[in-house]
């Protein structure tokens, strides 16, 4: 069952998507939406990609939260441009939120904008923000079983970071059952294993990210 | 932001919110609306409740899920009575499905109705199903700081279980400062730390829960 209003508001969403899309043509911008659970770990994998690539590229976040400016605090402390968006409520970013963000954003200065969307396994997927490639996290004390219960947001990720692997000992985490249930809803996804507060496996993840960004691929859309 | 729609789609949600709550009381029916994000430990919790409470309660499990029955089954095994709801992409149980599902459970022969919601920290929470009282579940490796992120579901849950303390040394969660931030918002909300694995703590859990079972206090709505 969904919303019979979805399809107009999609629509609209669609459309204001695509003015977004050729602002960050026109500035060569790489832009990346992430996607996660609440406490996946998405402020901290965005933490651990700046200090990985902020000396090949010019990165700013928008962060996207229902309420608070914790996590743009983080982002700002290491002197990386951050915008705040307080959905005052909403489930999921949506175009018209992103273009306010670039109002002050210095698009002349940047190579990549990293959007943290809200914590939200399931109302992000449906809404197209004019990005390069939406990219997940899954964080193993969430469990192995999570594509089966959430199969929409597997589709529509480019890459999937695993998340937390220091603590795969302490969980019961399956990790050859959700490799093959991603491949099944997913196959072209590459899985990421990393533990974002280590920087286990952050290398590789950051390599993959470095590669989009230089040929300006557009993986999704 | 709010969907302009949510005004007519929340009163027609109450309106068969009010049609279930009349079943209920009917039949004498407590009814318990589950909420978390993915992975905090739904099912595990209400395993483990069941255990604690099966002699004493006649018990059913209502289970939300966008997709899959393994939640339903793993209820089954332990021979209650379980109903799946695969919601196909809508991101919280409304009223009209819980109607449906009350269609296939024996009413005559129950204490007490558990309904597991979709994992979402955001949607579940505008939708009053027809239950007692709105129960969430925080895990530790989800953090200390979500009630800033999330303020909503903190504030309509009668009782916070924060599950998977069993883990608490292998994250960094500063529980002084989530209950500071739950007080602040809820301050009647009595928290729960409990492990559904290991067991401990769940004794009190249950035993709030069977004092509202018993005096059939209406602790929401």
């Amino acid at each position: 069952m969904k919303l019979d209003v979805s399809k107009p508001l999609l629509d609209l969403n669609d459309r204001l998507a695509a003015k977004n899309r050729a602002l960050f043509d026109e500035h060569g911008i790489f832009v990346l939406d992430m996607l996660a659970s609440p406490g996946a770990g998405k402020t901290s994998t965005i933490l651990a990609t700046i200090k990985q690539l902020r000396d090949r590229f010019r990165i700013a976040v928008i962060e996207g939260d229902i309420a608070s400016d914790v996590d743009s605090q983080r982002i700002k402390e290491q002197g990386i441009p951050a915008v705040q968006i307080n959905t005052g409520g909403a489930c999921h970013l949506e175009s018209k939120m992103i273009a306010k963000a670039l109002d002050v954003l210095d698009l002349c200065a940047l190579d990549l904008i990293i959007i943290e969307n809200v914590g939200n396994l399931v109302c992000p997927t449906d809404f197209y923000l004019g990005e390069d490639a939406k990219v997940m996290i899954l964080s193993v004390p969430e469990g192995h079983d999570k594509p089966l219960k959430y199969p929409g947001i597997f589709q529509v990720s480019s890459a999937i970071i695993l998340n937390k692997i220091d603590t795969m000992t302490v969980f019961d985490f399956d990790e050859r059952a959700f490799r093959a249930s991603v491949a099944q809803l997913n196959p072209r996804a590459t899985i990421f294993p990393v533990s974002a507060t280590t920087g286990q496996g952050i290398d590789l993840w950051t390599q993959w990210l470095a590669n989009r960004i230089e040929t300006g691929s557009k993986v999704t859309k």
